[in-house]
């Protein structure tokens, strides 16, 4: 089998600090911002040169918690109840015979840190803290974008479709910046798609947070908010 | 610096024998039929269950004209007319520190080949005859489709812009279901975007052909098409 190297140009600061609570795709949740830190080697301002004239990038990445060995020919996709199985070649799941992740994410600013160098501020990352990134292009409209295109199985965005319940009092210890990315994960429902027991307590770790949560009939009620992390 | 293993799943199968005429991003021109062969390892029709319900599929793939041990953070796009330097990641320049393409075709076929297994007949790929394939996803219109990005220096296609003359004796020559794949990539103007010299005569390569011709005016003229190769 032939293989080829790849280098780790720059890791992303996202607030998941595990999978659980991860969208499923990119740009689902335009709140989640992350940061973008390239690795020493790659430090460069000039490599960045111009890109603050796009809107939205790309990122290809290494699906750190899907690094196999073996390959298996089929996948079971979530959003199809996690029962049918599907060739990994028509979905985007993790397990893939190399763990390469594509991302569309929207740029929101370039900034240059004293320690770090230039960071890529970007907002609707589906990836977790820490995630190598192998490369970063422009999204360019007319070769990207295909309105006419056909999804398959999965034609349409997951819908933010829970009714999120939570107290002042529990609202008050998340950081106002973090409210809008935390809400709108939560309404996503971060369950596993044929879990449905109303009883269960979830746990989701989120930022510096550990959030506990029920799901009963479309209302998902925050029980727990600890930031002591 | 770290480095991660990725594998050559396939290759793929165009009438690029040469870089000379590849258009500059997929789907430029949508009459290019390719063909994706998987490696001994990866012939599996099982990988591929489901994928004709997507109408259009991305291709990661290598620049393999572009390996470098050396990386610049700046690139010259041919667009800007070769004297303006970009950094690497404001561009979709080959010559990146890892030379991962990114492709979107369309699907056409899932067919399957008696010595070689399971193969994807697609249009409007940009790659290089033998290209290594690392990774082929499904296009999700909900998450890859922004028609609001902003496509800095590159918003626009490149036009087809020229006029493409050619006697009834040479397109006899092209194989018919060759023909409008080769006369829109003409039509693109394969010159490096800085040449204009009238009385050079360009050579490209495309499938078994070779096709000489020369550009004035806005009209690119077809002098010689031979088929001996």
């Amino acid at each position: 089998m032939q293989t080829h190297e790849i280098k780790v140009l720059a890791k992303i600061q996202t607030d998941f600090r595990e999978k659980f609570g991860i969208p499923r795709q990119s740009g689902l949740v335009e709140s989640l911002r992350a940061r973008i830190v390239f690795e020493p080697e790659f430090r460069n301002p000039d490599a960045l040169r111009g890109i603050e004239g796009f809107s939205h990038l790309w990122l290809i990445w290494q699906f750190s918690l899907a690094v196999r060995s073996e390959w298996s020919p089929t996948v079971r996709p979530p959003r199809l109840g996690g029962n049918t199985r599907l060739g990994v070649f028509a979905t985007r799941s993790p397990f893939r015979p190399n763990p390469l992740g594509l991302s569309c994410v929207r740029l929101d600013e370039v900034c240059e840190d004293s320690t770090l160098g230039p960071v890529l501020v970007v907002s609707g990352a589906d990836l977790l803290d820490g995630t190598p990134i192998y490369d970063i292009k422009p999204y360019l409209p007319y070769a990207d974008c295909h309105p006419e295109a056909v999804g398959g199985f999965a034609a349409d965005a997951p819908e933010k479709h829970l009714h999120v319940v939570i107290s002042e009092a529990l609202i008050d210890r998340i950081p106002p910046e973090k409210r809008p990315a935390l809400l709108d994960v939560l309404s996503l429902d971060p369950r596993p798609s044929y879990h449905n027991d109303p009883s269960r307590i979830y746990g989701m770790r989120f930022a510096d947070m550990e959030v506990r949560f029920t799901v009963t009939d479309g209302v998902l009620t925050v029980t727990e908010l600890s930031t002591d992390l």
